[in-house]
């Protein structure tokens, strides 16, 4: 027997549920379930996507058997329908069909639907009979004519406006409304002889002709350029292949005992409960959506909240509405989630077309997780998995007013979410002049250094036409919470003139612009924005989220309000306080600069001596915020070159300031470049060539931590040491550390417990992980340097070409974003083994970016991980994403 | 049954045996092989390695047991040599002890030897009665005095020297021999004096106290800072500990009939079948290498040879010299290797003093072990692990003749060995011009990079200020086989004012310079080199070397010289053919840069054409050169900014002679800078983004293989495609590479089998290597790069802190010249593995700088490896270390 490639549904039955899916396609799945719980659906039938998948790999061949298949399923709708297909003279009757594609998940770009399928020049008379309606026969076949022209065999829609509106033009017609059945009948041998022109063939009239069309216009749309695309983009599988669904038509446009409508069973928006839709008397569903008539409200309440005084269905056809609201309440009971339904009313009978989980904003999808909770309808860990964490962004960061207009200047990299508005600067020092003035500014670089850090500080938002998602000035932005675009290669920032060019205009220092960082648009002028709001639905998921994840969730965070914010969000401990960003203020930085520039031990100890009480004050701050909970602070990492200037009014101040010359500046500055300054002196390497750097951090913590014990504080430091490739380094330094830290303790007379770990970001140190763990107590994998190293990928530069490896396909997702499982995944969850296998519970976090990554949280969690940390803004997203991690599985949805 | 802590020897027996070595030490186990096997040893006995570690663990203490057994050995001794320790007033005789360190390993650094311990006031007086010789008795106890007061209580010997001095003034003396026994016995007081006002302390009249004092001074020496160092440096263990060597004195110096002496069984300079050796009458040893006397030749033959006219042993003791024939001739077939002995003649009798494996030549070490074989005392594999494969490298390379004056310069490191000299210029375009004015010329440069290559061709020698061991400039000197110096951190270059300034004195371009790469030294002036020479020898342990190994050797080689010095060293094929160093030929480099410079495909295209036939002619040349055997060629993988000017002089040049504007170049420059250069966009990103490179490339190659192939050459080209992370990278340019060579064999009418395989450079294709090998047909890994990245560190700036790393031992050798095993090798094992598993059989490479380095090709050899790829100087190293890792364990030494 032949493999099934068909699926009948309707008259109370079907073949297939809504479980289905892979075979059916979403909507097919649905159509099917409807069908099966007694719902009235126009039936049908589905071929699956086996047969798609068939068709693409014999390039445009059908599977033996379908054409059997598809005769009986046709010969079983006729028997529902009593009505044959493309018409019988003696029945006096016609059946016609939509034709509609229907992947696993929702898919743009691919042939959407043909209607009326099966009128041909006998099928339109016996339907003009049947109907007792010349015209809506006549419309009807001239529409399917149009649609099928148009979807099926490639010839542009505007051929057919054009040949209408000379139509029109001619016999002095308005509206479509206008045109007679007579005008219908004129209009259609024009329309006909346009598709015979475009494409040199004559226009089917063959019914079963037209539907194999149809069919097989929807399986080679499965490979055009536009669903390839749209496939790369959301990581959808090109062997997943398309379903194509083959359904009775029925008519919302068979007079005014007809509609036609669209609803969501409760508010998209709001997430209220409460029917919400639209829907036409007399009309097509293509009406509804097209926007020449203006639709009218569902129901009652929603008539009175609108302006439009149009008379809802709940008032015209009050029977028809309670009988929909009563299947609104069956499907979200069924499905357990909001609907997006559409629904015709033929002559007084209710049809559901379709039903589908709604799309819906953030906002409403917590009110409806979280009511759908108390009603009994999903539990808590259903209601987890609802949400998809990334949106939570939304709701965190201001956002630009939705309905305000927008002057575009260009597009780049949604770098950080949120949105602000303010004066243009272009230096970080003009940022920090103009903000003391009081003055909102936007900060406009090629890139951003960490001297730039103050500057960014003042800014309310920070663009740059280099650097990825994981640039400098996305990653600080990040952290920050402050909007930022990166990547804009089309703008053109010239810092000498300050001036900004793009789209041929140019704007100059104090001109007004507005950042939408969720959406990486620079707009001209002000767009008003607005603050985000936390609804009690945010706070009770975050509780159920916190209840069910074992993944603790970190910040990471330097500054006591990037701290104060994390905690805010619920951060249980800081994962990675990084110290170099506390030596750029500018009345530290000079110390740190005589640190660079001094000739011997004793000189650096003299400079790191100004610096310490700085630092403990620093990591005070820290500590007293983050009191009972763990903070990891990480010793000096970067490059010394970073702390010295290189612009040469910068230098002479420099050397004035510290009693040298501007020779000797520009001379340690050549003396410290590097080629590969990430692969250079750096992390734990400063520290080996000058302890003395690292005692005085120490120190400085530990002077901190004894302060506050003393004064009642609990507070739980914890010292990590960078860029370890080899466990040598990190014993010596370790060593290094608890001498100084118990010195202090000693000195203070304080006991406090407190731990020596190590960044593992080098794939190196994740092979030796069970060496480093005999001195390690704790590791933090920091997945931002262990991806630039095990892809030898310099995340400063890789944004050109890795837009190329995106477009070309060559790869799939960015390493930086999303955490790369085949190869920084292995090392991660070598390093973990073997740290765990020489130390038994090992402390094991991540503070790379991909901390707050949904994805890379899942992973985190299967790699049996103790916590992720994040920047302050993504601590809710982690939150939940762990919490889904927890429940296992696949995000459910059925969007 | 406490542990035996001591092991005696002499008298015919021996209770240790050479096997020995980790407990008795070196020395200390051949003096007990040799009392073993009957010859004529002064006795005594070893205190173990292991008291040595007692001693250091426990701060000074000895384990208990020892006394007694020490007691026990002396008594024993007392028993053979007939004669009381320290003397019997009785017996009118005394038995006088040495006392000297052995180690496991030869280690300078340590305490050495204590003579004539035993003596005090009462014994010298027995042994002046004794000997009837009262000068020879006291002279002996200041000996003894003044030897102990230096190495064992540490009192500086310029104090004896200066009494000595004085007294000699006083009395009018002028040579040592001129003091009688009452000279003597008036200065020893004033010794004695002097050690009580340094120390503090009297001198020890007790002869045991004196015993324990230079046995404990043995073991204290083990832990100073100069062994320490030393042990550092060569990596011995300080666990290892040291052994002490207690013997009976036996007397070179009691008259005529006395002498002392060393030998060598064979010459260590040639490796001549002769005994060589020196000696004086009346004498002990250490007048032998003081210097103040002249020794005597031991054998007629060498006195023939010398210009001395000295009587020889055999001339003079022709007896004793037949006896010490014999014990030559013993100790060569008992050891099987060449011996470095020390003999004591006294008052006629022969003792033997010392064996050793004798340094040697590497000359003389290949003569030696060739001579051997015929000789039957060794087998070839024998033969095959004596030579060290490093110091090969003297015998490939012109060097510096050793008796020429060296006039200083400046030291760095000896980064590629051999010797030039020529006059100095600072820029490679100099270099050109000179050279082909037909000057030598030495090239002196901050640091090379691949612009310069064509100026380092010309060029006899190449120095720079910065880099390390394998910065550009070496890793492409060594290539080119041309002696190199880097690092010389002392010297500073100008390129400006064309100056270097080393040790205040100022050169100019023209000034002569000559290059030490094998020391690392250049000096002022002209050194006379010497030419290499290739004995017969050579060629015979090559051939025993090919005949064991299981590895390949090929050779990293991309011009036609560079393959023919390959080649004649024996290499089986290229390796690694850098495709880029092509391009940067003066008439190439402006097709390159039009290529980069172009604004679309189109224009690169037209670019790529012109540079085709070069490329052609580049793979024609090494594919017939390497006829019958694989070439390996790797496309394209530098970075294209590296092929654009910098000067502004040429960028004017380049702007001219491309029709563009010096913006243009400068602004594309910029456009293509990258922070990370090393982890940007290069390998095959250029060819994902820009196919039509490699596209060039596969053309030119394949051209040129179908034109030899039709010519009637045997040819195997392998295309290599660089940096892949990602098997689809992999796929991708596989299907070019395959697409393009497929389509230039069908045009010209060839058949001809190719490969295409890939790198292994990055720690995520060694992870990935199971899918990437889907698609590879081999591996070549890269092992710098591979080093580079699972480090992260950057071996164009790790020169300085490595070196730091080094000196404070964090760091026990350096990862870019001897493979990392615990970390780069861990990948290569499972890239190999994983490889392998996919694709059984794959053939498995190296190609970093790796290749040519001994304990790396072991390494190789372990991890199943096909073959090793090095630098054309050093594929005779990689054949012979090869051969060494077939035969297994460890190079055996007995030195």
């Amino acid at each position: 027997m032949s493999q099934k490639w068909t699926y009948s549904f309707g008259g109370g039955a079907a073949e297939g549920r809504s479980t289905m899916r892979n075979l059916l396609g979403g909507k097919g799945a649905n159509l099917h379930e409807m069908s099966a719980i007694g719902l009235s659906v126009p039936p049908g039938f589905t071929l699956t996507t086996e047969v798609c998948t068939h068709f693409v790999a014999s390039k445009g061949d059908y599977p033996d058997g379908l054409n059997d298949q598809v005769n009986a399923a046709i010969a079983k709708l006729e028997t529902i329908m009593g009505a044959p297909f493309g018409g019988g003279a003696d029945e006096g009757k016609v059946l016609l069909l939509s034709v509609r594609s229907g992947a696993r998940a929702s898919m743009p770009g691919m042939m959407d639907t043909v209607l009326n399928l099966g009128l041909n020049d006998e099928a339109v008379e016996i339907l003009a009979a049947e109907t007792g309606d010349g015209r809506f026969a006549y419309d009807s076949y001239r529409r399917f004519v149009q649609m099928f022209g148009d979807v099926v065999l490639g010839v542009d829609h505007y051929h057919f406006e054009d040949l209408l509106e000379d139509y029109k033009l001619d016999h002095a017609l308005t509206l479509d409304t206008d045109l007679t059945v007579d005008d219908w009948k004129a209009l259609l041998p024009k329309y006909i002889g346009a598709i015979e022109k475009q494409t040199g063939n004559p226009f089917p009239q063959d019914p079963r002709q037209q539907l194999w069309a149809a069919i097989g216009a929807v399986f080679h749309s499965w490979t055009n350029k536009r669903a390839q695309t749209y496939r790369m983009l959301h990581d959808i599988s090109d062997e997943w292949g398309t379903a194509v669904n083959v359904q009775a038509m029925v008519f919302g446009n068979m007079g005014d005992d007809s509609a036609t409508g669209v609803c969501f069973t409760r508010n998209p928006s709001t997430g209220e409960n409460m029917f919400y839709g639209e829907y036409l008397v007399n009309a097509q569903g293509e009406d509804v959506v097209a926007g020449i008539r203006t639709p009218q409200p569902l129901s009652n309440s929603e008539k009175e909240r609108s302006s439009l005084h149009l008379p809802s269905l709940e008032e015209l056809m009050p029977k028809l509405y309670a009988e929909l609201d009563d299947v609104r309440h069956a499907l979200e009971r069924h499905y357990s989630d909001m609907q997006d339904m559409e629904f015709t009313i033929q002559k007084g009978k209710l049809w559901i077309l379709q039903t589908r989980g709604g799309k819906r904003t953030t906002k409403a999808a917590l009110k409806i997780a979280v009511d759908m909770v108390s009603e009994g309808l999903i539990d808590s860990n259903e209601a987890i998995r609802r949400i998809e964490p990334s949106h939570l962004d939304q709701l965190l960061h201001p956002t630009l007013d939705p309905k305000a207009p927008r002057d575009i200047l260009g597009q780049g990299l949604p770098a950080s979410p949120g949105a602000a508005f303010g004066k243009l600067v272009f230096t970080a020092k003009a940022a920090e002049e103009w903000a003391e003035r009081g003055e909102a500014v936007i900060l406009a670089r090629v890139e951003t250094s960490p001297e730039d850090i103050s500057g960014m500080h003042v800014s309310k938002g920070i663009i740059t036409t280099r650097g990825g998602m994981t640039s400098h000035a996305a990653v600080v932005a990040r952290g920050m919470g402050k909007p930022c675009i990166s990547g804009m290669g089309d703008i053109t920032v010239n810092v000498k003139d300050k001036t900004l060019t793009a789209m041929g205009v140019v704007l100059k220092e104090g001109d007004l612009v507005t950042v939408d960082g969720s959406a990486g648009q620079l707009m001209r002028g002000t767009v008003p924005t607005v603050e985000p709001e936390f609804s009690g639905d945010f706070g009770t998921l975050m509780g159920w989220a916190d209840q069910v994840r074992r993944l603790g969730v970190r910040a990471n965070a330097e500054t006591p309000t990037d701290a104060k914010v994390a905690r805010g969000f619920g951060a249980q401990g800081i994962g990675l306080a990084r110290t170099e960003h506390m030596f750029f203020d500018p009345e530290r930085i000079i110390h740190m600069r005589e640190m660079i520039l001094a000739s011997d031990e004793q000189a650096r100890r003299v400079a790191l001596d100004k610096l310490l009480p700085y630092q403990r004050q620093d990591f005070s701050q820290l500590l007293s915020i983050m009191e009972g909970l763990p903070v990891t602070i990480r010793l000096l990492d970067p490059p010394l070159h970073e702390f010295l200037p290189d612009q040469p009014a910068d230098i002479e101040n420099v050397a004035k300031a510290l009693g040298v010359s501007a020779e000797d500046i520009i001379r340690r500055s050549k003396d410290l470049h590097e080629f590969n300054p990430m692969l250079g002196h750096r992390g734990c390497r400063l520290a080996i060539t000058y302890p003395e750097i690292y005692e005085m951090q120490t120190r400085a913590i530990f002077e901190a931590a004894a302060d506050l014990v003393k004064s009642g504080h609990t507070i739980y430091p914890e010292v990590m040491i960078p860029l370890v490739a080899d466990r040598e380094e990190l014993t010596r330094l370790k060593a290094l550390v608890v001498k100084t830290a118990d010195a202090v303790l000693a000195e203070q007379g304080v006991e406090l417990s407190y731990h020596v770990g190590t960044m593992i970001e080098l794939p190196r140190a994740a092979l030796q992980a069970g060496e480093i763990a005999k001195d390690a107590e704790f590791f933090s994998f920091g997945t931002n340097d262990l991806t630039q190293t095990t892809y030898g990928l310099s995340r400063d530069d890789a944004g050109r070409f890795l837009q190329i490896y995106r477009e070309k396909g060559v790869m799939q997702f960015d390493p930086f974003v999303t955490i790369d499982q085949a190869g920084v995944g292995e090392l991660v969850k070598i390093g973990t083994e073997r740290g765990r296998a020489e130390r038994p519970g090992l402390k094991v976090g991540i503070c790379g970016e991909h901390g707050g990554d949904p994805a890379s949280i899942h992973f985190c969690h299967d790699t049996g991980l103790d916590y992720v940390s994040c920047s302050p803004y993504r601590v809710p997203i982690a939150r939940l994403a762990a919490a889904q991690a927890a429940l296992g599985g696949d995000v459910k949805t059925n969007a």
